[in-house]
């Protein structure tokens, strides 16, 4: 690859704003990389649909950003990721085309003892997406989901932490416990809930090791420019655009709390 | 109007499975009458979306009740019904189109004595529709909203009482408190809301009335067929139909939440 596509952007997908705790992550790993971001609004969440609307949705978002000439593509979506990631690979070939599962699932598999628990969208945990990693990677580990859709309207409020996100994440822990008692490590499944990890590690304890598949991603992002010698140097970089298919007002409200920091620009390209 | 007209169907309208409530509260005040549901569950959540997408969803969607034959349409839905109720009216005009923050706004207003606390979602609230019905019928009274889009998973997830929602439920109403100590009627202005009232009553305590717009919606639904003489006397009614734009396996699991009986048979109308 020649110096050109080095100074190409890195693509950034998401359904909405959570995909910038994976954006966040990037950008920590890669400061020298210059980012384009992606959030189809107008069809959010991913996570409540079927299959082939993923697929639909998820196609017709990054084509939007392959035209802006990217060098790598990050689906940043938990529920595109498990259920699109093929199609958009074979669609957008020879670019190359990274989920958030993979990583995420390898980093977990790496990590556990004996089982793992895994928080996720209900569409994310039906693909059984996670669970197939894991175990291709580790067979005689076992994987316990539970769909915690509430986490997602908690993270969009705000509430990270106090009695209300305590309350929500002690229930779904409480599940998982009933279901798993010996889980070592607790997956992030879902781009909105790295912020929740403080909250996470006082009600978990010292026993239980949480993962979240947006830093797993970010590492993985830098392996695989540095392979593939696209690697751009220095610390210049940042988000060089951010555009969102409805609604820009919302996603800027939402932006600082899962980039932990405000986006000024924001662009809205109508959608079908 | 002729006894043909009287036998035709009532179309009721929601994004998702939420407008349920108010079809249960519409049945129990007309159990004569039959009942078809459309929820435009491709496009949900509406309260996320910009005033130019609800519109242009609740029209497709709206559309399709219509070419059924219905003698009325509800909009059961409060973002649809905030935003999007003079554009239905005037283009299925002369069929009656009833949404349902009028009938809210009218029962709060005359139940009130001060002041009205409003839970809703961040789109209802930002188009000012109850809070301007509610002065219209009462301009001495006034109005303090709080976007409460956690209620809404909470909700789907079937968290209605418990430590989680009273939490949050707590957290919401600590808000209105602090801006609207002497209110003294709370309007549930979302139809996923209904079913906290219980926890909402024991929280609140005997100062504050809470009124939900489902409940008005099919009081005031009852007055406009006795008056356009469109009633179907008898008790042999119900749900004839029910027709959702994605996912049905997830409604069909959402279903007893809100209607509070199981949905068996649920179409899928391929959307936009």
């Amino acid at each position: 690859m020649n110096g050109n596509a080095r100074e190409r952007p890195i693509g950034v997908f998401d359904s909405g704003a959570g995909g910038l705790t994976v954006l966040r992550a990037l950008r920590r790993r890669l400061p020298g990389e210059r980012f384009l971001y992606f959030g189809d609004t107008a069809h959010l969440p991913y996570g409540d649909k079927s299959p082939w609307a993923v697929r639909r949705h998820a196609r017709a978002a990054c084509a939007r950003l392959v035209a802006a000439e990217i060098k790598m593509l990050v689906v940043a979506c938990n529920t595109a990721s498990a259920i699109a990631l093929d199609d958009l690979t074979r669609r957008f070939a020879p670019l190359p085309v990274l989920g958030v599962v993979a990583p995420g699932a390898a980093r977990a598999a790496d990590t556990a003892r004996a089982r793992i628990g895994l928080l996720a969208t209900e569409a994310t945990l039906k693909t059984g997406a996670y669970t197939r990693a894991i175990l291709e990677r580790r067979p005689e580990l076992s994987v316990v989901g539970e769909a915690a859709p509430v986490l997602v309207a908690l993270a969009e409020q705000g509430w990270h932490e106090g009695p209300a996100a305590e309350a929500c994440l002690e229930r779904y822990l409480g599940a998982l416990r009933a279901r798993a008692p010996d889980a070592d490590v607790l997956l992030l499944g879902c781009t909105h809930f790295p912020p929740f990890r403080p909250t996470l590690l006082r009600l978990l304890g010292p026993g239980v090791t949480v993962v979240d598949s947006a830093d797993a991603t970010a590492e993985e992002a830098t392996a695989l420019l540095k392979e593939e010698n696209l690697l751009r140097p220095g610390s210049d970089g940042g988000l060089v655009g951010c555009t969102v298919s409805d609604n820009a007002e919302r996603f800027r409200r939402l932006a600082p709390l899962f980039l932990g920091e405000e986006i000024t620009e924001i662009g809205v390209e109508g959608s079908d």
